[in-house]
């Protein structure tokens, strides 16, 4: 197996999708690919085997969430991440900035963020970036200074230590250090990160190679809601020698599509872009449709965790009083583990109950239907059809 | 396959074990055999396959619970308890009768109790006695009334109601309903409860009788601490057309195994004996020596939530700081999926982020555990050498 090639099978006469494949030294994923997420190296509720046998074949971990706990030289000595939690199959790792800017507490002009302990995950909620987190932020040109969200202990990330701390952790795609701005955020102050984004880019591409080893680095673009920003982020990102390239930041629904279109139209096609926290089923297709290869999004496993299902043409409350004597499966025409083994009765009295095993059969259903979109479009893709 | 058939294989010269095995109507379970808790249809944290694959064959749930939440109307109407689990195998419920007296607020003189609420399940511990539950509990000759747990809603138990809804929740061996006294409570009254046992035994057998079907009923010894007592409840019991037996009450660690013995030389030995809520590793090996066939607890589970690990020679409690860096697995010797494929470093690492799937590895190590230490003592007496 190579430590990494990507090749493109097809590509759609009509949009920028195209499907393909990418070869890992732990494994193939046929893309599109819907890449679950394992926060702290585990897809919360499920067994590796679980993850393996819904369609899953990639999984990406948190830099942030692993260096605080329980440490990223553990994991080296545990011979990496793909060991330490036994997923067998490729794995990613983020650079750790969207957490640092989302989740950690970080300080400077304005003291402590009360962002602190507020998320126990990162998301792409509009919520998270209402408020003004990166104006809180000290960041300078070498890199951020943050607390952690565990204790409130210092921290400081910069391009070199997050590329360190991700040789580490050993997943095979890791992605270069950038900042995270809001949405909210002024076209000047978008420019500035944008500018710093880039020459992080290319320290952490230098403590990369400096490094050495088997694992492929992809640059970030950033660049928010500009279409000038997001071009020029681009071009300058696929200047650099990365494997691959992650489109980072915020979007709105309604322009998500279009700025994934302006990036991808300038990445060169030949190399893999990761669409990074996106998760809806829409956001997906609008995704793969504007030339976006993989995804990565903890929606589909929270949303289970509350009792949101996916089924086709919208969501499904299983707490809904209605469903407390419906035992039928949540989607019959789902062939998931849990619709093929469990009524919407049963999965209504294991969340009433509290029981754990209402995430697990929720997360299985939720992630089978997501994995297995992409895996429909692919073939679509394959055969015109898309 | 049988409805029910019970064969003593293997009789010990040295003790009243005996190896043998009982075959339901979902299949075979041989004996001696420790029963997995699955109060709520479901094993805590763990699926059906789980179960299973780890070596269990029998499950047992809790008609309090059941029929609280969700219904044993809808179970019944979901084709009962193993379709509704999507358990396979065979399965057990208790009358709801150690419940009532442990989990429900009881009321009558002295009100309601304070006991409400203050524990999840049902256990033997010392702590459940010590409230004097059993004197605020409504007892009369028909029945036991009592308020739910989760609600505070009244609800009335009586022999008839328990077998009736434990007909609803389609088990293959069901258990008659008796009162569970506290082992604080006098011999008189000891005497009293245990005579009222017999009497609500032969008003389950008959409701039993009366309502038909593929169902196996166990009549339940009695009489606490107390030589005669429990001689006189075995001498009563035997006499009733059950297909088993149920041992119930509480012991101490001390006089447990002498109690089961005096039992066990009075109850036919072509009939089964289930030692109700009995579930460490040295208790059940008295049981076992005392003629006792199978045993459900919940101790192996509840322990494993809380991170105590079984282990050859004692316990392991995995939220140690020693072993945040062990790379090993909880024990080397051991055959279970969580022993072959994580290390201890990974379980701390999942306890303390407070992960689910820390409950679901260390729940499968647990179980695996006593599981397998119970299939070995069974060899052991197959070979003359327990």
């Amino acid at each position: 197996m190579q430590n990494f090639k990507f090749t493109v099978q097809k590509k759609s006469k009509t949009s920028l999708a195209r499907a393909g494949f990418l070869e890992t030294l732990h494994g193939v994923i046929e893309t599109p690919a819907f890449v679950a997420v394992g926060t702290k190296a585990t897809v919360k509720a499920l067994t590796p085997e679980m993850v393996a046998s819904l369609g899953v074949s990639v999984v990406l971990a948190n830099t942030y969430h692993l260096y605080l706990q329980p440490g990223d030289e553990l994991i080296k000595e545990a011979n990496g991440l793909s060991s330490f939690m036994n997923w067998p199959g490729p794995t990613m790792t983020d650079s750790g900035g969207f957490q640092i800017f989302s989740l950690g507490a970080a300080y400077g002009e304005g003291g402590v963020s009360k962002f602190v302990g507020g998320k126990k995950e990162a998301t792409k909620e509009k919520s998270d970036y209402e408020k003004p987190t990166v104006k809180l932020a000290k960041i300078d040109e070498e890199g951020v200074t943050f607390q952690s969200h565990l204790d409130g202990s210092f921290h400081r990330f910069t391009p070199e230590r997050s590329i360190q701390i991700q040789h580490n952790l050993g997943a095979d795609i890791i992605f270069a250090f950038d900042e995270c701005t809001s949405p909210l955020a002024s076209y000047d102050y978008q420019n500035i990160a944008m500018e710093r984004t880039h020459r992080w880019a290319k320290r952490s591409l230098d403590e990369h190679q400096r490094l050495g080893g088997n694992q492929s680095l992809f640059g970030i673009v950033q660049g928010g809601r500009h279409r000038d920003l997001r071009e020029k982020s681009a071009q300058v990102i696929s200047q650099m020698d990365f494997a691959g390239f992650g489109i980072g930041g915020s979007f709105n629904k309604k322009d998500m599509g279009t700025a994934v279109s302006w990036v991808n139209q300038i990445l060169p096609e030949a190399k893999p872009r990761h669409l990074l926290g996106i998760g809806e089923p829409e956001d997906i297709v609008a995704g793969i449709k504007n030339g976006a290869d993989t995804f990565d999004c903890v929606t589909p496993t929270r949303m289970a965790r509350n009792g949101t299902l996916m089924v086709r043409g919208g969501r499904l409350n299983i707490l809904n009083a209605a469903y407390r004597q419906d035992l039928r499966p949540i989607e019959k025409s789902c062939g998931c583990y849990t619709c093929q083994n469990y009524s919407r009765a049963y999965l209504a009295h294991l969340f009433r109950a509290k029981e754990m095993l209402a995430a697990t059969l929720a997360s299985i259903h939720n992630l089978y239907y997501l994995v297995n979109l992409v895996k429909e479009i692919r073939r679509g893709i394959l055969n015109d059809q898309f």
